[in-house]
């Protein structure tokens, strides 16, 4: 793009980190809010990197998100544990229990956190991951804001709820990390912008019937009157949108009902915190089996994959995770690009907060 | 439909424990297999259902599947265990495991079981359920035979891996029960006995591209011509069937990975064993929160998601698992419908093994 720049990876943590402690954040915190948003612009997904930062800026500002670690443990096990989050910041508390969850599987096996009463936690990927380099299986989902439409419905009761998987492998890991919905809102709102019809099956209008319209669907939910985003799988059962809403509900059930988190509608009360809810998960690989013969094969597995006849017309077989590990290297050399309104916005916030975004 | 008869769950059930047990199945075993074949059918599932009992007389016949359990743990923790299947009747190796997580699940929280070396299980919810009487959330997954096409791909190389979920709640549980593709093989075979074209975006032909062809794809799966079912979401991203192929992933990574099993074309080898693995997990609800709280809570979720406004042109919305149980109380009081092949196929498996057919 032409008025796109490049940021450098250790210039964008610094400023962010900067922004957020003035705001009060211990700068233990702001480190990790920081690391996990630069990591999910690395490894583009932009959506949920640093293009968000300003609604965390207004999070603390207004008080719906708490700058201090207020989280407590409310009941605990040798293998589990229940988090009340306290309203504080989504990664933080993520990034605590991500952390007991594997604490726990490396003591016992197999760790299992549940938290309620969070904000957005970023990219759910990034906390599976830290399971890995301690020779865990890693796993995190979240519930967020109703966007999604359950199959013959026609009102966004559930969350694009992510679900995320790491497992360790020889080179780069494992990482599924997708929403249950069919595609994100982002995706609604590229189509928007640009007055495209978007293709049929990713939502439905205000009578819960198929379109291409994104201007009316993003309209609608904006306005609750109806309609939203498809679960994985599309409109109807006929290509298995049941499915998709089924895994939706596993997120919610999860995250907000193991927890006795709020869930569907219950979130994003106006004035409070999101009051979402998060599980993590790890699992000790070698509870089961010699780590190094897991890798091993797991990297085996993904090579014998990737290497398989192509369709025609395509070239590669990706694995879960390369696109994005490939985006990494190549952006921690080059810098990070940013769009000029995320670098506008991220300019007006260092102008509020007193710290010069980097040159 | 015309020729269909209804038999009733116990004579049903009499009449398989019994040939079972003529090829030297133990009692106990057989009533296992047997349930977990006739549980299928009476939640409508019955491509999993007694229509496969030829496949499992076969295999005990050739010596394929062993009928007794030949099962031994390998490595064990208080939380995690490794089970050879020794190529015995998966649903007695998959029993004995899912039985041994829901016990760690009760003594230490949480419990996941992997099984290498093992046949096909029948259904995955079976398992997954086991867990809820318990106060558990149940989980269940296997790979299977090769059949789905991975993104960009041309070789079916994956399984319609399927995971199942069971969490309790009031009333009936909550219970995801899919595979990861988008639909099962068995639609394939209804659209090529009918002729009929099938949706575009359900499977791809040999070159990897879509197709509306049910008997091209069945034939190319038959003699590895290439092609085959597409996972949930379709061909390519557009409808994020990454998504689906990344869920086929998970499952056989969680299976055969984690249990250093067989996986991808690796299985079902000539003459022996399927060599297919499972997985199973169990968390102990009351470990998070207090059982009956949580129960109430599932049970308002899904009546919450039950009871929104109805998509034009649909009367209801379903949670997972009510349309099998709602059959299951249906065929308990009026018998099983089965079909007339079905029905002639297990007759003759009767004749040969000197039991009668239920009158």
């Amino acid at each position: 793009m032409a008025d796109e720049v490049r940021v450098k990876k250790d210039d964008l943590t610094a400023f962010c980190v900067a922004v957020l402690e003035r705001l009060g954040v211990p700068k233990k915190d702001a480190e990790i809010v920081t690391e996990v948003l630069v990591v999910a612009d690395l490894r583009n997904k932009g959506s949920h990197g640093v293009a968000r930062f300003g609604r965390y800026v207004e999070g603390l500002k207004k008080g719906t998100m708490l700058p201090t670690d207020r989280s407590t443990v409310v009941r605990e096990t040798a293998t589990t544990a229940l988090i009340d989050g306290g309203g504080c910041l989504g990664q933080v508390v993520g990034h605590r229990a991500m952390g007991l969850a594997i604490r726990k599987a490396k003591e016992n096996g197999a760790g299992f956190v549940t938290v309620r009463n969070s904000n957005h936690y970023g990219i759910a990927g990034y906390f599976a991951l830290m399971a890995v380099p301690e020779g865990c299986v890693g796993m995190s989902m979240t519930n967020t804001a109703p966007l999604v439409v359950p199959t013959f419905g026609r009102d966004a009761i559930l969350g694009t709820n992510p679900i995320a998987v790491a497992m360790p492998a020889e080179g780069e890991p494992f990482i599924f990390d997708a929403a249950t919905s069919v595609v994100p809102r982002g995706k609604l709102e590229v189509y928007d912008r640009q007055g495209k019809p978007m293709p049929m099956g990713w939502a439905v209008n205000a009578k819960g019937q198929g379109t291409t319209d994104a201007k009316e669907v993003l309209g609608n939910l904006g306005k609750n009157l109806g309609g939203g985003i498809l679960p994985l799988g599309g409109e109807g059962e006929e290509f298995s949108g049941h499915k998709g809403y089924g895994l939706a509900m596993l997120v919610e059930l999860f995250s907000s009902l193991l927890s006795g988190g709020a869930f569907g509608l219950g979130t994003f009360s106006e004035g409070g915190s999101a009051n979402i809810a998060h599980f993590f998960g790890a699992i000790r690989v070698d509870a089961f089996r010699p780590l190094p013969e897991f890798k091993r094969d797991v990297r085996k597995f993904l090579d014998e994959i990737r290497s398989g006849t192509k369709a025609e017309g395509h070239e590669r077989i990706y694995a879960h995770g390369e696109k994005g590990f490939a985006a990494e290297r190549e952006r921690l050399k080059n810098g990070i690009p940013l769009g000029p309104k995320v670098v506008e916005g991220l300019k007006k916030i260092g102008v509020e907060h007193g710290v010069p975004w980097p040159a």
